[in-house]
């Protein structure tokens, strides 16, 4: 879980420097993005991350978490609200009698949706 | 927060799915950059996301957290422990009293950094 | 511009490497999106990169391209010939007589699009 | 190649629109970030874009370069220079004879640079 005392410390930390000007939701969008690029180069070129870099991983991760931390706080939502929002909109999408086992109908459901869009989009 | 009961949500999802065998450390990677891109779009051209587009900008960030708790499992790190271990080594690296009001020092410390490895990666 | 003997030259470094087997479109990929991000990372929390920082973000610059010209060839695809198909589509998709010294009705066309695609995927 | 006939093509597209006031440099590393992300979603479960999908990823790739040509053109350096210059810092990195099927040595370079410049960074 992310108790709300790990978040508490993250304000403080924020507090403390007086970072929280920086903190518009355009730049730690952008952070997300750079932490998650970081993360991700541990499976550049393999499935799996050698284990001598599990370590890092886990910080990339945590970097991850805490920019999102920092984001909801900048939207003004809860996190548990919107994780919760969310899954009930994709169960709907993905219902499980429909995608289980069937990865075909869900690869057409998630690029039907996505081609459509792309026509829209460009036509 | 991300509560305990959040989380067995999203288990579950996956579970009456069998979508588990997908989500390896390094799908899980990439769908977490792919979602922080998708937040990151609301502020492409502008600092502030249009409040017609709020309610969806907080679903991308509900994305980027669902993968992250995902990622959490497939790596067996519990996300309060990983976050507050990386958060004790920022706090040395940048203390308060060194940063605060001082941007100047952040960058240095932040790109000296940075521009340190990248010399010892390039040359 | 990208000329065929600076082409030529990455093809020729991947060689002497054997490196060609890890240039799979999914690494290929992967490897955009990261050193993307690393450009990215220059301008975190300033619209413009410390004049310090230039050769770097250029460095970046030049990562995204080489990766960028591995996947075309990986793809079997002239980027020429990419770059101006996807022109003509979005010329059509932005007439410049409706956008021009309108970023509302460039606004409605992207978020509009994305908008119905975002429904779509959702309901 | 990507021919200057091209990038003039992408220069007349960006002023018929007037849009150049948008295309800052943290504009453009967002943009090719995001596109970038569009790219990899191709690749998100599976190695390989199923075929269907073919000219959708190529678009994307397109849109990666373009946006890459307008960020050339907005840090006014030339895209056969930069790449040029950063292959000759790379291949000193990872000679051939030292990197050629060796994976190992490939990602010994690669991680103990990095991991340096993380604990450089954090501690």
């Amino acid at each position: 879980m992310i108790s709300d005392s790990t978040i508490q410390a993250i304000h403080k930390f924020t507090e403390e420097r007086n970072w929280g000007q920086f903190h518009t939701p355009a730049n730690l969008a952008k952070s997300i993005c750079i932490e998650a690029a970081e993360l991700l180069e541990y499976y550049q070129w393999v499935p799996e991350a050698p284990a001598a870099d599990a370590e890092h991983a886990q910080e990339e991760l945590a970097d991850v978490l805490t920019y999102c931390i920092m984001m909801a706080d900048a939207l003004g939502v809860d996190m548990d609200n919107i994780i919760m929002n969310k899954l009930a909109k994709t169960k709907r999408k993905y219902p499980s009698e429909a995608v289980r086992n069937n990865f075909n109908e869900y690869e057409t459901r998630h690029l039907n949706a996505r081609s459509d869009s792309k026509e829209a989009i460009k036509e």
